[in-house]
Order: C-alpha cells, then sequence, then structure tokens
C-alpha cells in the first residue's frame, strides 16, 4: 500500500468527507478510528459529518463538523435513504465530494443506500453503466485479490463485466502501484466454451480489450483462484461475487470454530493451544477482515468507500487509509484515463447492446 | 448415514455398475476401492465396468466384469463421448441401470460427458426439465449440507430451481431418514426483496411449494449458511454453486496451507506443531473432501453417482457407499414420489414458461 505520511508541518492536502452515523456501532466506532487516523496522517484533514453534539467528543485542528440531520438505518429501503432522508449523514458525506470539499467519502452505512444515493448524487462516468463495489480478499500469495462487482449489480450483461475490469484496473493500479494488474474472469472452467452465455461473450470482450492494451487479460479462473492469488482482480456479477466472499466467510468461521473447540477439549489439547498461540494468533491475523475493509465504488465521478457496517476501530481506520491511498494516488485520474483508453472498444460496445434494463435507474 | 449390512450368506440386494476406467487413476484406485466396497457389504453385488484385461485382478464371486472397450477422456468434448465413443466404459456402466441389471452406476469421469450420456440414455423423469448434481459439503453442525446445482446447469430459470428443491429433499429424505429436510434458496440477502428475477421468482415459487407440503421451504440462506448448517439443503444455479464450491475449496486449502508453513516456521512451532498433532489431524478429517465424494445425478430414470476425478479409493469407496445407501433406501421411489405430490405445480409453471431455451437438449 502506497502510503506516505507527510511530515507534521504539510499543508492538509487529502481532505476525506466521513460518514460518523452510520454503520452497526455509530459515532462510538468512527470517531475512535478518525482521531487515530489524524494522528497517522499529517497531511490528512477530515470533514465529520453527523449530528453536531454527537461529534463534539473529537476536537482536533484537522478535523471540522459538517452538520447533518438524518441517519439512513442498517434495514431502510433505499427509497427512503434516497428520497426521504435528504439531510442525512451519507448523503451529505458525499456531497461533500461533489462539491469539491473532499476527495473522498467514507460510509459503514447500508450498501444499497450507499451506492444509490453516491450514483444520484456523483452520477456515473462516461462510459460505464453501472457502478461496482471492489472489496479485497486475502491470498495465499500474502497479498489480496480485488473482486467485483460484490453485490450491487445482480444481473449483468457481459458489458457491465467488461466496464469492472477496466474499473478494477485503475483501482489495483492506484493502490499498488502496479499499472498492469492481471484481470480473471470467473467461470465454472478454464476452458473458454464453459460458462453462461454472459460470461462467453465477457470472455470474448476482455480478449478484446486485452489485445487492445486497455486492460492485462488473463483469462478465466475459478473460484479457488480468489484465494491463490491467481490474478490481481477477479471479475464476476454482484450474486456470484456476493455468495462467493459470504460462502469463504463461511468455512473460514468454521475452521476457526472448529480450532477453537478442539483445543478446549480436555488438558493436552489446552497445553497444545497455549504452546500452540502464535501460531493461531497469526492465522487469525492473516484472515482477519478488518485489514481487507474498505471496499471502492467505482465507477462515479468523485470517490466513495464503503466500510463494514460491523466495522470495529480498527476495521474502519483501515476502509479511511484505503481511501486516504486511492485519494492521494489520484484513483479518479487513473480510472478516466483507462475508460478513455478503452473509449473506442466500450463505445463499440454501447452501440451494439441496448442498456440492459434490468439496471437500476434513479 | 443408513448403511446397514447384511448377514454374509443374505442373497445379493444391490448391484452397483461402477465406471472402473473412468477419473484420474483408474483402476488403480476403482479397483481396490470395489474390493473394499465388497469386503463392508455382503448383500451387495458389482459389474465392473471396462477392459477386461484390467479387471481381471479383483477376482471376488459378488463382483462380474461387464467389458467395454473405450473410455472417456477427462478432456474428451461432451459430443465426442456421447456420439463417438459409443462403448465406453461409461455408457456401458450406465446401459446396466437401463437395462435393469444394476441399480446405481459410479464413475469418477468427466462430469459432462457423465450428465450427458446418462440424460442421453435414461432420460429425465416427467416433470423435471434438467437434471441436478447434488453434492454434500461439511458444516458447523458436525453433518453436511446438500446444495445443488453445482455446475450441470449454469443458466437455470426459476421453474429450474423448484425442481432442484424438489429432487434434493428426496436425496436428502433418503440418505438421511429426514422426511422434511429444510430447503433455503441462496440469495444475497436474507429479505425476499433481494436478489436477482430469477432468485425472486424461485422463491416465490418454493414458497408455494411450501404452503402446499410439496417440501419445507425455509426461506433465503447465504453463502455462509452452507456451512453454519442452517437448513439441510442449499438451492441454487449450477454458476453460482461451482463458484461457492470451489472458492470455499480455496480458502480452506490457503488456511491449512498457512497452518503448515507457520507451525514448520523454527523450532518452538515444530514442538506446537507436534503437540497440536492430534487436533490438526481432527481439522484435516474433519475437512477431508473425501468423506463427501459421491454427488448424485438427481432428476433422472435411474441412479447415477459422480465421484471427484481425482478420487483416492478412501474417496471413490465413499462414492460407492452413497449410490448403495441411495439404492438401498429407494431414492428414485422417492424422487418419483415427490415429483408426484409436486405435479400439480410443476404443471402449472410448465404451461406458464416455455421451455428454457438455454437448456442442452441432446
Amino acid at each position: 500500500m502506497l502510503t506516505s505520511a507527510a511530515p507534521p508541518s504539510a499543508p492538509a492536502a487529502i481532505t476525506l468527507a466521513v460518514d460518523c452515523m452510520g454503520g452497526d456501532h455509530g459515532v462510538r466506532v468512527t470517531l475512535a478510528a478518525c482521531r487515530a487516523f489524524l494522528e497517522r496522517h499529517a497531511d490528512a484533514s477530515l470533514l465529520l459529518v453527523g449530528a453536531p453534539a454527537a461529534l463534539q467528543a473529537l476536537n482536533h485542528p484537522r478535523a471540522r463538523i459538517v452538520p447533518a440531520s438524518e441517519v439512513v438505518g442498517m434495514d431502510d429501503p433505499i427509497e427512503i435513504a434516497l428520497r426521504k432522508k435528504k439531510d442525512s449523514s451519507m448523503r451529505v458525506a458525499i456531497q461533500q465530494v461533489k462539491d469539491g470539499a473532499a476527495q473522498a467519502a467514507v460510509s459503514a452505512g447500508n450498501t444499497g443506500a450507499l451506492m444509490a444515493i453516491a450514483r444520484y448524487l456523483l452520477k456515473t462516468l462516461d462510459g460505464i453503466d453501472r457502478p461496482a463495489i471492489a472489496p479485497q480478499m486475502p491470498n495465499s500469495k500474502g497479498g489480496a485479490t480485488t473482486v467485483l462487482d460484490l453485490g450491487a449489480n445482480v444481473d449483468c450483461d457481459a458489458e457491465d463485466l467488461l466496464q469492472f475490469a477496466v474499473l478494477g484496473s485503475a483501482l489495483v493500479s492506484a493502490l499498488t502501484g502496479n499499472d498492469s494488474p492481471t484481470v480473471g474472469l470467473l467461470n465454472i472452467g478454464e476452458e473458454a466454451i464453459k460458462g453462461s452465455e454472459v460470461i462467453k461473450k465477457a470472455g470474448q470482450l476482455l480478449k478484446i480489450a486485452g489485445e487492445a492494451g486497455d486492460l492485462n487479460f488473463y483469462g478465466n479462473v475459478e473460484g479457488n483462484d480468489i484465494f491463490k492469488g491467481t490474478t490481481d482482480i477477479v471479475v464476476c456479477d454482484g450474486f456470484v461475487g456476493n455468495v462467493a466472499l459470504k460462502a469463504t466467510e463461511g468455512v473460514a468461521t468454521m475452521i476457526v470454530d472448529f480450532l477453537r473447540q478442539e483445543y478446549s477439549r480436555g488438558i493436552f489439547s489446552k497445553i497444545a493451544a497455549i504452546i500452540s498461540y502464535p501460531v493461531l494468533k497469526s492465522l487469525k491475523n492473516r484472515l482477519d477482515h478488518r485489514r481487507y475493509n474498505g471496499a471502492a465504488l467505482l465507477g462515479l465521478r468523485g470517490l466513495v468507500f464503503k466500510s463494514h457496517g460491523s466495522a470495529d476501530e480498527v476495521a474502519f481506520g483501515h476502509a479511511l487509509d484505503r481511501a486516504y491511498d486511492a485519494a492521494r494516488n489520484n484513483l479518479l485520474e487513473r480510472v478516466r484515463a483507462r475508460i478513455a483508453h478503452a473509449a473506442p472498444l466500450l463505445a463499440r460496445q454501447e452501440q451494439a447492446a441496448p442498456v440492459d434494463a434490468a439496471a437500476i435507474h434513479i
């Protein structure tokens, strides 16, 4: 990660707008994470968005309160969040990005509402029909695999998957400095003949994009390749991505629970557990989803990062860091440049295929 | 598992046809597993299908060789397997089921070819458009969750998912004796409003089927519920199921590799590893995919079980046991009875929705 801290005397270069009211824990977590973030990054300022009374606990020269009178609930329907709560902390935070007051917004609120509000306020970039959510997952190489889309778009066509590949390439290049990250297309077999009609067509589009130098297409990958780290980026529709993410969380939880049970079964196992403590701690750290918290909403005319709703202070801090890194490394410009490079291919597809009727239009 | 061994003097009651040439290891694995199987089940006979010269190594009073001169390769295209290799061990084994010489066939060969040949020779049951593959995955409750479909059908409609739910219910009731196993619909959220159009419609159909007593519908489940064991059966299309299966294999492999690395890192960890040996062995056993080997091909007019291609003797033995249990517990009759019960609903859907053009027709 290209985090570079400027000396304390440098002027504030990066400003993030933080929805301090969102998430399961609200200000208790967000304010603590904001305070630690300001200590880590001397060149950063924060706009703390929410109820002023709740935000006064964080008094810092590089933090400023931006009032918002409403909060989007974790279960609020998208329509309510978008049309009824026009002064929500989530919306006001994104408005700061639109107005140029902040380079990126961060929220731990309701994903659907965040995506809808971000899309409504910021609009998608030219050439992009549907924004994507791109989280990172740990892999066997000790790095992270960026998977998109994860939940924002359930009915995707081949053109959407091509757009996701372009967006993901820009994100990974901004976060890692690798200008030619590899892209895999999630499929059920390595052979090009496998998969649904949408996947087959997406494979053809990605191959053309690779040949045109728009991205570095590796080919088809399978579910296990996410964790092998076969490619830097794995592209899939939001339904498949969501199921894969949750299934792997499920199996990891099962394994950790199983180890805990086994190690507490009798005195011999307990001794083994004590001696194994460093190993198990290291495993826990390796699998710690908090280290991977902070998924980019890509394809918008502004940067928005989504934290897990249940994030604690450490996890929310990672989401803030990711937004900071993306802003410092000009993610938005990289996305624009990638889209411009791929414009002929994206435009050709636009003519060939009418806009998907299933896309959300707000 | 309802495995019941009859006394040695009992007449052979269950006959399985085994494709001895299929899989990555061929007769080396299949014959050894067949021998052990015959020792475990005194009421079982086997038809050993393949090249007679290769099969003579297993000389047993309850085993008989059925010659087949060809072998379907693991990479053979479906067309070749189906149309050119008419004397393949895979096809001859399934033919034994069709002819009534065996109650079930077992093969570790190419999944696509097995499904295509089984479908061509046996035909689907009335009311079923597309057969499904239903493997089991270990869950936190110490049991197994049956997931279908896993790879046979990539473009499914809501009616297919309803059929999978009916088929899966029959399988689980045959294998566990539980006549009312719970069915979950794999989705990206528990709320009924989430998911693709196909999933939303499938949710409505499953609800109606549950109310009609055709199955025990729990509602929507998410990827992690497979491993929590929230429901006995999880229904999804073959693309999503395949990705979920492989992604979880990937994360489990990553964790086990990580533990191995950590435990071999320096003398202290090595001591911890020795003391932890029983726990790690127990974990390995818990995650051992061999114990869950043997996926049913459901919806056909005969029983066919698919073993993993890389199965070793233990794993192939589990697939044989599963086929044996299914035959003993009248899986085919249970499937027919469930379909008959659900016939009014299945027929209504058939009228409402024309057969999916994307379905494989042979």
